[in-house]
């Protein structure tokens, strides 16, 4: 199980830098910010996943705690998450565009039917569990076939989505998975979760065009943060911020029955975690460093209209 | 909402009685009771529609407060139940086959490939809200095809159902969808909610043979009841219990954060209903009213044996 949480890791710990192509400006100045300004999204992910997910979400973008989160739209609560998000029509919210189904006794499946996303699938018949059998198994246009109907799902539904993401990063961990993601982006004019590709995956960047926002560096906890240092990792994280674009990704939640049964035997991501995640966000400590640190919070929403 | 809690009560209101055909025995004589024994089934509904409710269903089962318990495959939670069913392979444990999705904010789908069962789909995409509107659009083929499908699902995941009965009483609200019930049920040689089936759908009971167990009559707590008058309302109907085979249908949760938002806005069967469902059960109440009572527990694996 660790092996799957550290893979998406590192496929998001790529998830770094660049302006690249014609474009000069800096994404701040493109916003009207000084050259040398520290923007940062603060993003919660996984709404949808739990209702414990979700009551904890949506009481931090209540209270702009966050600015902005994403959407697991094959999840059994996204009815929840849509009604929240009509209700809230100025809420930042992107997909969390679904490609694995990761927790031992709670799981989901597509929202495209079987049949057609066979790929997709484990022996049981929900999405794979970890992301290396995923991206073995997973066929490029079914891929395709299966986050163009969580979109179009999460549409019907009444959502508006202002980005898109990819949950564990499936979608950034192939070159050919990653091709999928930015044609998808592309063709609903969304600002997506673009990394800067190392290595053999460099040539993908050839992809990305010349408006493209990317961001310069992202902030997440990891497994080797301890619980009691959880404040001073986002609070150093914040004070070492650099001029640039920063995505704070952040997993909210309250350590309840529903989230403790769903992250069963998975402390990492779990249901404690998520809930030191709320804690920090939404305290005085969170407001205080950003502000001692000259930080100017922006929505995906902002970076949207920079595409048009 | 009411609408449709009360089709599915009248649905269910309509199991009553009945040793028909060639068999001259009661239920009672052929497991080696007296005559006139009243036997009773204590039977907890809906398990995997939440982990609320799994955790409660799951603590009566092992408290032998309820004798047997059904199963919703389409539901998130599936995987949660067959881990219990793999763990208490003694438990008595059915499939309550699904056709709809009743919640407000919290949805599942077929287990079926979507396109291969498309006449069960709201225009959300889940399985219909209500009975009336599934019945209406539900083509017997593609019911047969979808609750096939979850027979294998529970099968392959390590359940071994003793018994079927049907969510909402969809699959007795039609004479076409009760020949599909039963056609399953035998083949699949299981023990089902067999109703005496009034008016002009008397006529199905020819579908019915000699060695099917048929119920004499069905206890289960209606809108009517007053919250104070829970224990009453049990008690009474233990107390006038007749000679036959009953079945006492209860619906087991706690009334905590997750459950409350899966039945948000619906009282009936709601979240203070199951909590209340699942005091009863568990008291010392209980346990006196059916000793004072002669009441014999007897479980839906007894009944399958006489199907041999």
């Amino acid at each position: 199980m660790h092996l799957r949480r550290l893979l998406a890791l590192s496929a998001l710990l790529l998830i770094t830098a660049a302006n690249t192509g014609a474009q000069t400006k800096s994404v701040a100045e493109r916003l009207g910010y000084p050259a040398d300004a520290k923007l940062l999204i603060v993003h919660a992910d996984d709404l949808a996943v739990a209702h414990s997910v979700d009551a904890a979400s949506f009481d931090a973008l209540d209270k702009s705690a966050v600015t902005s989160a994403s959407i697991m739209v094959p999840c059994p609560w996204l009815t929840e998450v849509a009604t929240y998000a009509k209700n809230h029509p100025d809420a930042d919210l992107g997909l969390h565009l679904t490609l694995t189904s990761e927790w031992k006794i709670y799981r989901w499946g597509p929202v495209e039917s079987k049949d057609r996303v066979p790929s997709l699938l484990d022996p049981a018949g929900y999405l794979w569990s970890e992301v290396a059998p995923a991206v073995r198994s997973i066929k490029p246009e079914e891929a395709e076939r299966e986050i163009r109907a969580q979109i179009e799902h999460a549409i019907a539904a009444g959502i508006r989505p202002t980005h898109l993401d990819t949950h564990m990063g499936t979608l950034i961990a192939t070159p050919d998975l990653f091709a999928v993601f930015v044609k998808i982006a592309h063709e609903y004019k969304l600002p997506f979760l673009a990394p800067r590709l190392l290595g053999e995956r460099g040539k993908l960047l050839s992809l990305l065009n010349e408006k493209e926002v990317l961001l310069d560096s992202v902030v997440m906890a990891n497994p080797s943060v301890h619980a009691d240092a959880w404040k001073d990792f986002y609070s150093d994280a914040i004070k070492n911020l650099k001029p640039g674009l920063t995505e704070m990704i952040v997993h909210l939640g309250h350590d309840d029955a529903e989230l403790q049964a769903v992250m069963m035997d998975h402390p990492d991501y779990g249901s404690a975690w998520r809930q030191r995640d709320y804690d920090f966000v939404t305290s005085p400590d969170f407001k205080k460093v950003l502000r001692e640190n000259n930080v100017i919070l922006v929505k995906w929403k902002d970076l949207q209209k920079l595409l048009k």
